[in-house]
């Protein structure tokens, strides 16, 4: 369940890191740079054919949106993790109907069941290079804002021509900080459901006590398909929808690995920090996650408590609070890496050595010294608003607070022509916005949200006045918290929903309590967005100059530079193999012995009575691993992969199915920062653990014949 | 810092278990019977020669009273564990004199310091069947209370006899749950002093992170010294005092363990549960376990947030912090070890099948039927009992309150004759007592104390009436907790003391608010402790005649018996060995590269610069390990241990000292209640790397010179 994309950080920022065996998150149009490395690796595919998206096997590479997937069958199935399609299983979980308890499997097309509101699998078809388009109208004599404003809309104006297209979604990234600009264009499918899901002691077994561990035996995968309209075009759901018929889908090995081979892997990595300033990265070991942590920590014991014993609001909250725990885990693990790696001590003296460099040559000092000057103090700047602002965000948590001022916004927002609106307040927008509020009847709980909301005000009123928002706190006094949830309809979906429509006079004249919070909260916030703008784009000016610089640096050290994660689609690769550190030896693969020896029959380790028996009885099928004797469950490989990789099909040499990714390990996951071929490694599902699932404890004959498997 | 004894459960039933390869806590005088067996393992030393306590190594072997020890030169040199002599070490630290964080070495005699008050080494003299005298006029007839005063009268009859030798500790035990009983005799030494403890980070490197986890690298060792008076005889610290010299002491193996190699001990477990009836282990795992776990957690919250940034305080309860966190961890490691091992079903099944047994033969059913019939209805209402003892308990946490009962039940029972008064009570508990309220004026603060009384009380308030003291509550809230800390003098160690000689009217008509207090408790308490007896008695009779049972069965499945282990000396044997799980491996030995590579020069793993340093250089002089190539630094072995043993010195096949015992795994600690040789390893600390850090990293010449090293 790990490696789901956790949002972090400046988005201003992504940067590049100088690269070492098997490190990389590679764009496609970086393979012939690298195909020599590649085929040299094991490669049979050529690199070079990866570079092209309208091909197999890129054009059976999907995005959930914070996972990855991939294309398994003609008729538009899917698979993923099972931590990706969690939500989905949830979604359609109550009590006495427990799939994420149980499973769940359609045997036909017809008991397929809706995913979660808001579900999407974005097909990539493009990634583009728009640097020039970006810069188009952005000079060194611009304000920060100006920068910000003309760079917004020059991107809105290259994703509305994109999104022109019916059914694309088009975003635009920056990378190497600001040095270079990629649009990534996708085909967006809203009609997917959940077809096929094992049962949570098989997709979860081990769930947070194996959670970023090593031995590990979990069956983390699970089946989406996407639908179309009859004309193939895609739809929201209907039930006259049609499967959705891919360009190409991935084919499913007929043998699988054995350690030391080759594969790799494509998706949608996050966000990594390869590269960000010594300073920055400081403050946030030092300061931001800590916090973060802290606060992550209370959440979940508060939800925890709240919902004990109920299991409607339990299960309304499981996604949250695994999320909060699963967030946590990651940061402790980064925290620990970076001590254990001395990540400070090494960035502050590359930095130092960076910044002789620089000053050594008068011209260069001369062309960069300023913006790195510049840099220096906006990160210091930043650094300090940082604390108070993860203090502050915990409002977001209370649900109908932040729907209501969502709902303000978009009002405020749709008075201006669409393009001059803010991102995520654009027409474009308007479908996941509605899902996002419609969620809230299956995700909320009116007692359990107001604990929170108590909760998160407590950190609120704990910054400094002046630096939080007064008005919206004066608001809430003179309410009061009783009266807030005992007067609003914000509650009910279909009042929420309608709140889509209103102008802004409706919303300031309403008597409905959030709304007036949100309507007083209003001015404060596009305070801080105009200040935030501001910044941003000095940091953009700043950050493009000194990246230039930096990469300059790198190439006089003859390293190539990939660029820091940034959720558009990379590739990667490398290879099985264990681990050997003092004392102890991880082998590449674990056994289906070993999850039985691992089963207690309860909490965590509960796997199907089935499976049990199959073990008990070596019932393998054709699934055994020769070299083992026995059915591989999971595998490690030095694949380099962050979160958003999640789900991403592990390819063999041929580029062949043998696996999905789903995790790391908790040492592992200060890569995010620094990445160590000796410790980095990646956890997948074995495929023939996968199939075997299937075919003998599941009985998805179906799927598997789909699949070309039987 | 894990193997030192946990106080847990009915000290009247010490159960027998069957064997398996490597397993076995054994008498000494169980010796001869398992001589062959321990000679095939690799003994050289003959097994006979163990099982005379009068010669060596046997002699040489000490106790600390909750952790084993061993001598190690001819002047009363004494090696255990860091974590055992951690007491003595925080004790004599305070701010600006940070012994626990920087280490101490006496480098001359007279620069050693007195250890924590109360600090014993008993040397093991004697270990002798005293089953007859215990069971001297105890026959069926008798009522539960009448045994139990019987055996308590008889038990104490055999103590003072024993302890007319002077300055003798004799205590009486029950063995195969009261089917037998010895008389262990010990020298007591009260002048312990502190020589040697490395730093911190060497000693407790790794610290609640490595706690229980392998790959470990913690020199966890430390060196007491025994002295007595100028005439031999044990007496109180004075300077005049001279070097203890203990009859034998161990020999520093020349050469170290490695691999598959033989390994044995001699210790004092504390305490095993292997052979405790289903319904009482199923009570503990379902109920106690749980309850005492959360309990241990909320108490260390506590106090860390209570001494946060206070250092004086922290400094004071450190120990009880570190002991609540070590118990809980143990806790935790045990709960979810019965359920890997699936404990409950696997006892209710052999439990099953000895009833079966004992059923299927009228005779049998005639002798034990009724016996089993009462003890299953004893356990039935003490497992009732349990949860809210526990609850109870915490109230023992508030030092005051503790030390006011104990002092008021002191008075009352100083009025009876000696012979007549509660074991604890008696002329020969008056110097561990005294010592005992000293000691507060180093781990007490009344802020701290205070809050904790107030969290007890709130545990205290919700057990029941009737079942809980309400006299001592109506009084409570009568005198109001404001007052009770404002006015009490027993904050004063000499007032403490002085009530020491106090008779029970001074106590009732005292002023002090904490006295009056435990005057008022008194009566209840009493009521209790006479049920306590009733039942103890009854427990005795019924579990006595049911173990009988269990051992004839036990005897036709052909397996040799052996006590679970009690804090009495006893000897195991098993060999140095990795383990290997699915998808992992443990090799047998860590090294000081591993080491250096944890170190991250801060928190739990911050190793002195001079051992980093040494490591660089591979400067490891004579402590080489031929087959590792470099400095071992800890091993495993699959010796039968528990918590007692901690410090137990490792002997080889020869009996040479090779190291110290002095933890295990959290996976391994269910071995309490049962043996796996494929999962319980024992972690030693090499003397290898003893005596590099000794002689390269702190200098300890003189102590390596002593010891016949250099």
């Amino acid at each position: 369940m790990t490696f789901r994309m956790i949002a972090a950080g400046t988005s201003l920022l992504a940067l590049a890191a100088p690269v070492a065996a098997d490190e990389g998150m590679w764009l496609p149009s970086q393979m012939a740079e690298v195909a020599a490395q590649m085929k040299a690796a094991g490669a049979q595919v050529p690199p070079e054919q990866l570079a092209d998206l309208t091909k197999a096997p890129m054009n059976a590479i999907a995005s959930l949106g914070g996972c990855s997937a991939s294309f398994v069958s003609p008729e538009g199935l899917v698979v993923s993790n099972h931590h990706c399609v969690y939500g989905s299983i949830q979604y359609n979980s109550k009590p006495g109907q427990d799939y994420l308890t149980d499973g769940f499997l359609a045997k036909t097309k017809a008991e397929e069941v809706p995913a979660a509101p808001g579900t999407r699998i974005f097909v990539i078809e493009a990634l583009r290079n728009v640097t020039a388009d970006m810069l188009k109208g952005v000079t060194t004599k611009l304000t920060g804002r100006q920068r910000f404003d003309r760079m917004d809309a020059n991107r809105k104006g290259l994703i509305a021509a994109c999104e022109k297209q019916p059914n694309r979604r088009c975003d635009v990234r920056s990378y190497f900080g600001g040095e270079r600009y990629f649009l990534q264009q996708q085909l967006e499918i809203k009609d997917v459901r959940l077809v096929y899901a094992p049962a949570g002691g098989i997709g979860n077994f081990g769930g947070e006590t194996d959670n970023w561990q090593w031995p590990r035996h979990t069956g983390d995968f699970g089946f989406y398909r996407a639908y179309v309209g009859p004309d193939g075009s895609s739809a929201a759901y209907s039930k006259d929808n049609v499967p959705y018929q891919p360009k190409s889908w991935l084919t499913i090995a007929k043998e699988g690995l054995k350690d030391g081979d080759f594969v790799m892997l494509a998706g949608f990595p996050g966000n990594t920090n390869r590269w960000r300033m010594a300073a920055e990265t400081k403050s946030v070991f030092a300061d931001r996650y800590p916090l973060n942590q802290k606060m992550l920590s209370d959440y979940s014991d508060l939800v925890n408590k709240l919902t004990a014993g109920n299991q409607a609001a339990e299960i309304k909250y499981a996604n949250s609070v695994r999320g909060a725990d699963n967030t946590k885990k990651n940061l402790l693990g980064q925290m620990s890496g970076a001590d254990a790696i001395r990540l400070i001590e090494t960035k502050e003296a590359e930095e130092t050595a960076f910044r002789t460099w620089l000053a050594a040559d008068p011209k260069r000092q001369a062309t960069y010294g300023p913006a790195l000057a510049q840099l220096d103090a906006l990160i210091a700047e930043s650094n300090k608003r940082a604390v108070n602002d993860i203090k502050l965000g915990q409002m977001g948590r209370a649900q109908l607070l932040s729907a209501a001022s969502t709902l303000y916004r978009w009002a405020k927002e749709r008075a201006k022509p669409d393009a001059q609106r803010e991102a995520g307040f654009q027409d474009r927008d308007r479908t996941p916005r509605t899902e996002g509020l419609k969620q809230i009847e299956r995700r909320f709980d009116a007692m359990v949200d107001r604990k929170i909301m108590e909760w998160a005000l407590e950190h609120y009123r704990s910054v400094p006045a002046g630096e939080r928002n007064d008005v919206l706190l004066a608001k809430l006094d003179q309410i009061g918290l009783d009266k807030l949830y005992a007067e609003t309809k914000l509650t009910d979906t279909a009042t929420r929903l309608a709140w889509l429509d209103k102008t802004p006079a409706e919303f300031e004249a309403s008597t409905d309590p959030f709304i007036q919070l949100a309507v007083a909260a209003y001015p404060y916030s596009q305070q801080r967005l105009d200040e935030d703008k501001e910044n941003d784009g000095k940091l953009n000016a700043a950050s493009r100059a000194v990246m230039e610089a930096r990469m300059a640096w790198t190439r006089e050290q003859g390293k190539p530079v990939y660029p820091d994660a940034n959720s558009s689609l990379r590739i990667t690769w490398g290879h099985v193999t264990g681990r050997k550190q003092d004392g102890v030896t991880w082998s590449a693969f674990t056994t289906a012995e070993g999850m039985a020896a691992k089963h207690t029959g309860k909490g965590e380790f509960d796997a199907p009575d089935k499976a049990i028996e199959l073990v008990k009885a070596r019932d393998y099928g054709n699934y055994v691993a020769p070299e083992l004797g026995t059915l591989p469950v999971n595998y490690l490989s030095t694949v380099d992969i962050t979160g958003g990789n999640s789900g991403s099909a592990t390819l063999n040499a041929k580029g062949e199915l043998v696996g999905l990714a789903f995790d790391g390990t908790l040492d592992g996951v200060i890569s995010d920062w620094r990445f160590n071929p000796a410790i980095n490694r990646t956890i997948h599902v074995d495929h023939r653990y996968m199939l075997w699932v299937m075919e003998k404890v599941d009985g998805a004959t179906n799927l598997l014949k789909e699949m070309g498997v039987k």
